[in-house]
C-alpha cells in the first residue's frame, strides 16, 4: 500500500497575535511543523501548541526553525555565518525538544522555516550546515528538504533520515527545482488537476515539468497550509483523492 | 570539614556587547549561573560559555532564566501571569538544557535573575510558581534562592533540592532579609569584614544583623561577581580567607 | 448642540500579523490612537495606518504609545524609572509625529495604551511623568486619560488641553473610578442600555454607579474598539444612538 | 584653505551593555553618527548621547540608521524590499530626529550603518532607495556615502547634500572601490603612512591604489572609530597631521 505524509506549520501565533486555525489543521495532517519563537510563536503558544498535537494522538512532531526574524516572519534572506547559523539552530532546537518533553512528546523531524528553507535551494553550504547540525543535535531526527534539493542531498550524504517534501500547488521545472513564483503557470490552482498531480508523484515517482517532460520526484510528504477556510478545502480535497486512490496518509 | 559554594553570573555578553570576563571568572567559582537569552546571551554567546564552563572541568553549570527584558537587563519587575511566567521559564530551561548535552554538560542548577529573584521576596505566589516549574522540569535539578526566604521555602516544600544563598556583600536584617539597598549600612565594604562574616555564616550559621542581633542563616552558596577588577579581587580575598579557615570550596 | 468624540485604537498589526479591520472602524470614529512600534505596529505597517487616516479625511490623529512589550501586548505592568518612562514616551511620539509629517498629517493628541494608561489609576507619579513629557514634547499635544482620574488631573496641572475619556460599556464606582472587571456587573452588556448611559454622560454630565448613585462625569471622547464584527456593530449603535438626540460626533 | 570632516559612530551603547567612550571621542571628531535604536541604541541612550554632542557645541548630528538586528549589530545583510527599507528608514529618522529637537538640535546628515552601508557597494537598487527616502524625510538633510560609489552617485543624481566619505585604515582598488578585507593590503596599518595618504586624499583628491595606480577621490570626511585607546590615538594621529598640514577639521 502506498503511504504519504501531510505536513503544516502550525504554533505560528505570537502572544495576542494570532495565525491560522491550529484546532482545525491538526486533524487533518500528520506531520506539524512547530514554530520556535524565532519568527512565530512564544512559550505560551508553543506549550498550548504541544498540548494541542498530544491531544491529537497521531501527529508527528516537528521543529520548524527559522533565521531570528519576527517581524520579517522568518520570509526574507539574512547573510548569517556558519557559526551563527548552527548555534541559533540549536538553540531552537533545543528549546522545542525540552518542552516536547515536559508534555510527554517526542521530536520527530525539523523543517527549515521561510528564508531559512528556500536559500537551501541554492546555497549547499547552508544546506549542509542546517544537515550537520540536526545530525549534531540528534542524529534520529528526520529532516525534511525540496524532494531533488541540497537539503536533502546534504543530510542523505550524512546518513541523516531524509524526508522528501513536494508542494501539490507548485509547477516543477525539468530539472526537478520549483518554477519562481513570479512566472507564469508556476502556480497549480485547479484543485483536481493539483490532487492528480499529487497522487502521481506518490504513486510513480513522477511528475510533469512545466515544459511537459516527465521527471523524476521523491514524494514523501506533501507540504499543505492550515490559513483560511479554502486552504483547509484544498486539504480536503488533496486527502479525499488520497484515500479514494488507496494512499493511507502516515507520519513518515 | 566546611564546604561552600561560590556562584557567579556569566554568559551575559549579547551580540557585539561584552559584559563581564567570563575566562577569568570560571576558574574561581564552583557554579556558574549562564543566562538564557531573555535578559543577556544569545545562541552564540550561550554556546562559547558553555564550552568555557567544560574546560574548567569543575564548574556546576546553572541556568539563569528572566523575565523577557533585554533592554532592562531582566532588572524591571513585569506583571506575568502563572502561565507565562511558567511558560517562559521552561523554554529557557529547555533551551540551556539542550544546548549543554550538546557540549557534554549536565544542567545543575536553577537561578532566576534580577526581578525575577528579587520579586519573590514579597510575593510567595512566585515563589511558588518558579518551584514548582523547576520540578515539572526536571525534579533533579537544585533551585537556588536567598536564604530564609520564600524560594527556599517553597522549593523545599515541594521536595527539590534547595541551595541557600548569602551575600558577602550585604547587611542583613534581623528577620534574616536582605537591608534595602537604599538603607544606610546595607552594603558591607570592607573586604576584611566581608570574609569574617561569611565564614561564620558557613561555620556557625550564624549573622549579624544590622540592629546588632545573631540571626541563623545556612550558607550553602555565597553569590560573587566578576565583572571588573575590583569585584574578582574581592573574590580572589574571599577564596583565601574560606581557603585560611579550612573551608573548601565546592559545588553545592 | 451637544458634541463627543469616539476614539479607537488603530495600526496593532505587526509584520504576517493582523489584528483589527482599520479601514472598516476608520470611517466611524474621529480620533485614532495608533501603534507607535512598541506593543505593536512596525514602520510598514504606521507608515500604511497613516496613510488610511489621511484618506478618511477627518479623523484625528493620535500617538497610542506603551510600554516595551510586544509579546505582552503592552498589557503587563513594568516598573519603569521615571527617566526610562520620558525616554520611551518620547521616542514613540517622535516616530509618529515624524512618520505623519512624511505623509502630511498632524498628530493631534497623546492616549497612553495598555498598562501604562491603567497604571495611572493608582500611579499618580507615573500620571504626572506622561503629562510632562506629552507637554515637554509638544505642549499643544492632547492628552486622553480616563475621567475623574490621575492622569488627566496631572495634565490639567500643567495646563495640557485634556480630554477625559469615557467608557460606554463599563459601569463605574461611586468615586468615578472604572469597577473591575472580574466584579459582576462590571460589563454594561445591553447595548441599548450603553447608549442611553452615554448620552447621559454627554448632556448631562452624569452617570448612575453600580451602586445607584449618580455621579458627575465628563464625557470628551467615548473609547471604542474595532475588532470584530460585534464591536463594529455596538460602535453603529453608539453613533445612531448619539445622532438620535442630536449629538455631532466630533474630533476634539 | 583645505577643510575635512571627521566622522564617527556613537551611541551605541544598549540598555546595561556598553559600546565606545562617547565622551571622549566626541571632542575629536566634528560629525557623530547617531544609531538610532534598531543596530543600537536605545531611548534613554539616545537621549543620553544627544545631550553630550548638545553640550559639546560644535560636532554636527547624524542618523545612523540600521537593518532591524541587534543581535547582530546591523552588520548581516537582510533582504528587505524597497518599501521596508523606506518605513524602517523613515521611523528611525523621525525618532532622532524628534529627540533632537527636543534637546534643542537640529539633525545634520545621515549615514547608513553596516550592513545597509555595505550593501550600496553592489546594490543599486538600494543605494537609491535610501537616497530617495532620506529627501522624502528632509531634503535639507546631508547624505554620507563611501567616495565613488552608488549611494553617494544616487543622491546627487536627485539633487541631495552628498558627502564623500574616505577611510584612512583602508586600501583602495583602481576602481575606487574599498579592498576586500580578507585581501592581503586591504588594511593600512601604518600610522604615518595612513596620515599622508588622508592628507594628500584632502589636498590633492588623489589616493595611490593597491596596484599602485593614482585614482581620484573627493574626501569630504573621513571615517574614524572611538572604541578603545587604540582607535582614540589613530584618531588623534590623524587629528595632529592634518593640523601641522593646516587643514581644518571642520563639519561638512
Amino acid at each position: 500500500m502506498y503511504k504519504v505524509d501531510l505536513n503544516a506549520d502550525l504554533g505560528e501565533s505570537y502572544g495576542n497575535y494570532t495565525i491560522g486555525d491550529d484546532s482545525a489543521i491538526i486533524p487533518l495532517i500528520s506531520s506539524a511543523n512547530v514554530a520556535c519563537g524565532f519568527h512565530a510563536g512564544d512559550p505560551l503558544v508553543m506549550m498550548d501548541t504541544l498540548l494541542k498535537i498530544k491531544e491529537s494522538g497521531s501527529t508527528g512532531l516537528g521543529a520548524h526553525p527559522s533565521y531570528p526574524d519576527r517581524q520579517g516572519f522568518g520570509r526574507r534572506y539574512m547573510d548569517m555565518s556558519k557559526d551563527e547559523v548552527r548555534a541559533f539552530l540549536l538553540y531552537q532546537l533545543a528549546a522545542i525538544d525540552g518542552l516536547a518533553k515536559t508534555v510527554g512528546l517526542t521530536l520527530n523531524h525539523v523543517k527549515p522555516h521561510g528564508a531559512l528553507y528556500n536559500q537551501t535551494f541554492k546555497d549547499i553550504e547552508l544546506a549542509e550546515t542546517i544537515a550537520q547540525t540536526v545530525k549534531e543535535f540528534n542524529p534520529n531526527l528526520k529532516l525534511v528538504g525540496l524532494a531533488n534539493n541540497h537539503l536533502v542531498k546534504a543530510g542523505e550524504a550524512i546518513g541523516l533520515n531524509i524526508v522528501h517534501e513536494v508542494f501539490a500547488d507548485r509547477a516543477y521545472e525539468s530539472d526537478g527545482t520549483l518554477v519562481d513564483r513570479r512566472k507564469e503557470g508556476a502556480m497549480i490552482t485547479d484543485t483536481k488537476h493539483a490532487v492528480e498531480r499529487v497522487i502521481r508523484m506518490v504513486k510513480e515517482g513522477k511528475v510533469t515539468s512545466i515544459d511537459g517532460k516527465d521527471i523524476s520526484i521523491q514524494a514523501d510528504s506533501i507540504c499543505v497550509h492550515g490559513d483560511g477556510e479554502k486552504a483547509l478545502i484544498f486539504v480536503r480535497e488533496i486527502i479525499k483523492g488520497l484515500k479514494e486512490d488507496n494512499i493511507m496518509i502516515n507520519t513518515f
